[in-house]
């Protein structure tokens, strides 16, 4: 399943207009992550056309509760970042996410808010970046517009029985961890890393923060993995040594 | 070059809309034939945030002035006409109209009117039909969001040469790290496990190790990264903190 995530939009119309874009392409998972307007919203029903009522849609505080339950997100952004995460075309990220739904997994793009789009923070929680290549000189793709797109893609992508596919990661018999985990691993990390006062410059530490978690968001670590990197943190800090996942 | 064609547009923000989006994907050539407000149309060029004037905008009274001087042109239409004539889709009209267009051919796509699109008498003055597949049970496409999927598409296809290759890494500012580096680390990191006890099952060992391995071989890590990783080990491990690589 795909899920498409808004974060933070701001106008009622585009989340009606990224709705309809959904449907006519037949997508039915909208998450939004603390919409300006609250939800529900009028004007994003009266845009919608009817969508919003065929499509589950649900509303979260926050981004990473939003893709708690996802295998792998993209961040959809224009602008390039100093990230080092693999970036995708609206086709490439098409197959490559039809691919992993075929291993059962939750697949979503996530999209910012109309001005700002994603911060940082937001991509870096995001395996992979989606950016839609357009005239250099006259980039003005809007929210709705973006949805529109990406939507298109994925059902041609669908479609196209041709493709010749890309290895995939051979993950053996586990399974790739699920983002909420792979977020409680990474702050367990950041707890021990300041109580041992890794931190000591206070300005740093976001970056540092936002670089740690770019590094384990994109292994795609496993469920597997994620039990061995626990077990390395409890042996590094003189934990009884037992290879267990801390509850 | 291609021609965009809107017959007998309604709404002034449909053709903003519509050029703004030619505009993000690089086409200027937008023919109208008998707008219903007039020409000019201050609706539209609210719309199209400055795309009209950075384009040929001509209007023409009739379908037939406004396509002759073009070799080839698309009618789009989403419901299925008793007209024998080839039908594309949004791929298979861009990859035949670059061909046509690389033979010096002027190629065309024609789009009706917001509610009623085009008539058999419009259609059947185009060589072919171009579809827009959606969702059979909700298909809503507009006018811009037509416009924006074949304009999208026409430069998708002209940039299918370097979208085949796979999805670069972006490393930013920083270098991917040598392999023996990252061996270096590994190495580090089984030293510190071996004095933690933490391969406790002698025989489980080289397999953890090779677990270990591909996980941060796979994570394309760059040299800054390695520098943070050595200096999380050596804050975990309760040495002097200075986020250096340790020689």
């Amino acid at each position: 399943m795909l899920s498409i995530i808004l974060n933070n939009p701001q106008m009622g119309e585009n989340i009606g207009a990224a709705a309809r874009s959904m449907q006519n392409f037949g997508l039915d998972d909208l998450r939004l992550v603390k919409p300006r307007d609250g939800w529900p919203n009028p004007r994003a029903e009266a845009t919608s056309s009817g969508a919003l009522e065929r499509m589950q849609v649900r509303v979260f505080d926050t981004l990473a509760e939003a893709i708690a339950d996802l295998h792998f997100t993209f961040a959809t952004t224009v602008r390039p970042r100093d990230m080092i995460k693999p970036i995708f075309t609206p086709e490439s990220a098409a197959i490559e996410g039809h691919k992993k739904i075929k291993q059962d997994q939750n697949v979503g793009i996530v999209f910012g808010a109309e001005r700002s789009g994603l911060d940082n923070d937001d991509i870096s929680q995001c395996q992979a970046i989606l950016s839609i290549p357009t005239n250099p000189d006259f980039s003005s793709l809007n929210l709705g517009q973006a949805v529109l797109l990406m939507a298109y893609e994925w059902m041609r992508v669908q479609d196209e029985e041709t493709q010749t596919e890309p290895p995939a990661l051979d993950l053996g018999d586990s399974f790739p961890a699920r983002q909420d985990d792979v977020h409680q691993f990474i702050k367990r990390l950041e707890d021990e890393l300041e109580e041992r006062k890794f931190f000591r410059a206070k300005d740093l530490k976001p970056t540092m923060l936002v670089n740690i978690q770019n590094l384990f968001t994109r292994a795609d670590i496993s469920d597997q993995e994620l039990r061995t990197l626990h077990g390395i943190l409890s042996a590094l800090r003189g934990n009884k040594t037992d290879n267990k996942t801390p509850k």
